[in-house]
């Protein structure tokens, strides 16, 4: 893959926000290794100031624009190890639109949703440390 | 509505397994209820064998069961309390199906996903009790 694509590609990347906000350490190592292949759309997923009450924007904004930037994306990578509606409402609506998906588990961290792991269109990928995602994410993209 | 017509209704209740059972008392008694507007495909949620490791059963016989029985279905119930990408999962492969989607929600619970709030194709009915479930889902069916 040559820079100029990479620089082009639209990484959607989803994880929990009003679910919780236990693992927002490691979205914010995935976000800026993610950045090394791509342009992250949803960018904000990693700022602390956002809890779990989410952004100070009407509902229906945040769902239209959430779903325009995952419509327009070239790839969507889920942090899938807290339970969360709205990250598995992104990887179903990304199926729907035949988008690569994929999904990115920190193991012994519970027990992953039959949805995603019976699931053949989904790529898992597993992780046990914070210091094992840039080998992983570049797994990805190679 | 007659009652031939509602004996065949199916109805897809959704609701989490895996993501947490903190809510399992409430999935029961709307699985009851439900039983009186037609056929429940997923009475299994109720079940208190069931925890958050699941079935018995391979992860790809869950999925394709699972997801058959919600294509085959009239209208997807789903409780959004717990936190759970199986059932965010759901309510998207459902609304990309076009099917009517009901989003149960008991208030005081946490914050729920934009992805249902700001979604206008979702119907969501809050509760604050387990008593007030009969004449919420009474609702649905009228």
């Amino acid at each position: 893959m040559d820079s100029a694509i990479k620089e082009k590609m639209k990484i959607y990347f989803a994880a929990s926000i009003r679910g919780g906000r236990d693992y927002a350490r490691y979205y914010k190592k995935i976000i800026s290794q993610l950045s090394i292949y791509g342009k992250v759309l949803t960018e904000h997923i990693a700022d602390d100031k956002l809890d779990d009450h989410g952004e100070d924007i009407s509902e229906t904004d945040i769902f239209e624009r959430d779903t325009g930037w995952l419509k327009g994306s070239d790839i969507i990578v889920a942090e899938v190890t807290q339970p969360s509606l709205g990250v598995g409402y992104e990887i179903a609506l990304g199926e729907s639109l035949g988008k690569r998906i994929v999904c990115l588990f920190k193991q012994q961290s519970g027990n992953l949703s039959a949805m995603i792991t019976g699931n053949r269109k989904l790529e898992v990928l597993e992780y046990t440390s914070v210091e094992e995602l840039p080998a992983k994410l570049k797994q990805i993209f190679q």
